[in-house]
């Protein structure tokens, strides 16, 4: 990396999009990517698919809106509001379809022309699958794995903070003990497939941005219980790693809402790990250069889908 | 297919629901799709993407949300209102979020609480490539291929009728000759290579479902010019064949708002294929039956990714 005085971030994401991995737009954290940037993101991606496969979970995949009644009953409109990405659409008629040309025209907002569309943006892949998991899961527990987009709100010029981005997770459902149990052994897992890549990971206890005042007691009490644990590598700040990966025991949050239950009948407590995609693929680039040929072959190899 | 005399689409999706393909969720168009249903997507899409890269095509990738500017500028929401798919996100503080909770909880409608995020759903993969032309293209045009998923505000019981889903599109931009030329050559390309998959497929001018009145007109004349093929195929109704791919000639319809132009100096003129990832997955399970095990296996080896 070039020594610089410049914010990080700015720094890092300048030198990602100079050399035509990124494609920056007008719109903060959403960006292209190139055919180079999606090489790495296809294996890292694959990576987590055939971890996931060998561990015998189902493959699902789901679209990166979700029914506005699967998001409401996932509590993150209480926990995220600010992060939320809700649709609208236009329902009028002709006349009405002249207003909204003649406010969007006039450069103002014509979002409020528009009404509900019944989807929200997705912002966490396993949001949609707990729905098709109601009834009762396997002895040994359920086992998913899936990838797909997240949506939220929260424009930055890092640009390992993308307001879209690609998560690869892998999930499960069962009895507290078998959902602790998952996330603790995926902790050493993620960090020995990380290493693997060659990063310096390490992992931390971690609280998800809780919204407002009774966000900071949710996150004092997820952190207090170790709740969510996050492998932390150099992305754009040396001095301040950033999480590519993260390991989540969710207790009841979603098995209650959703009906999922243990085979004694007891709701099933559920946990999931999330191959933060971008953030892997940029955290390779930090560590081995922006040019993909100069890595080493063996990793190259290893990345090959 | 079970004879029936259940309205075609329904009765389509129902089965393909029973096979475990499509995981329905409660909006209409929003689906879960199953590790099989997938492993046909990725083979269309790898035979798309091979198409693409032996014609030299660059890959790019963008996300399912772009800038707000990015949208307004490809006039869609002239064209398409009813399909558009706009963002709106939360601003406030606790006190806003107490309302906005009060009025979720109350079964009431949220959105109102919401400010635009500045972010749109994308409605075509090849909008978010346009800004990135901004320039002149080489002699032989520009020529980059892509896959992403689409949004479009249109619930509907037909499995083929998705708000989201996935295209893979090759695009290209030059003058008006190399753009015709490119849209005709893919007319029979795209025929061989969904024939080469045992669908039965015909090309057919076609229009985009342009809105209103005025739609009308704008509909007349794109078929008037012949500016839009679709190829189609039994999906559902064997009486109705459905549009799986499509060859669109734009004119100087993005070539103009986003400043490409050709080396003489004159603005560009675009066209772009779309591979419809989810219709040639449904019309391939529609015409092989839904075991994918018992499809010939020369076929199961073409969609290998």
């Amino acid at each position: 990396m070039t020594v610089t005085d410049r914010d990080p971030y700015v720094a890092f994401r300048d030198e990602l999009v100079a050399a035509g991995l990124l494609l920056p737009t007008d719109a903060e954290g959403i960006y292209g990517r190139s055919g180079t940037f999606e090489r790495v993101v296809a294996g890292v991606d694959a990576l987590a698919a055939r971890l996931g496969e060998t561990d015998g979970a189902a493959h699902r995949c789901f679209p990166p809106v979700e029914p506005r009644t699967v998001f409401e009953r996932t509590g993150y409109l209480r926990s995220f509001p600010d992060l939320t990405g809700a649709v609208v659409t236009f329902v009028g008629d002709d006349r009405a379809h002249a207003r909204l040309l003649a406010t969007a025209d006039a450069g103002d907002d014509w979002c409020h022309h528009l009404t509900p569309a019944g989807v929200v943006l997705c912002p966490a892949v396993c949001h949609q699958l707990y729905p098709t998991m109601a009834g009762t899961v396997p002895d040994d527990g359920a086992l998913f794995h899936l990838q797909g987009w997240c949506f939220r709100h929260e424009p930055s010029p890092d640009p390992a903070r993308m307001q879209a981005f690609r998560m690869h997770e892998i999930v499960t459902a069962g009895t507290p003990e078998q959902a602790v149990a998952f996330r603790d052994r995926w902790v050493d897992r993620g960090l020995d497939v990380l290493r693997s890549l060659g990063l310096e990971v390490e992992a931390v206890v971690a609280n998800d941005p809780f919204f407002g005042r009774v966000g900071q007691m949710l996150a004092a009490n997820q952190r207090e219980e170790a709740l969510k644990y996050e492998l932390v590598a150099e992305v754009a700040d040396a001095t301040k790693p950033t999480a590519i990966f993260s390991a989540n025991y969710h207790q009841d949050h979603f098995g209650a809402p959703f009906g999922i239950t243990t085979p004694d009948g007891a709701v099933a407590h559920s946990a999931c790990v999330g191959f933060g995609l971008e953030r892997i693929t940029l955290a390779l680039f930090r560590r081995h250069g922006l040019d993909l040929d100069r890595w080493p072959a063996e990793l190259r190899a290893r990345l090959a889908p």
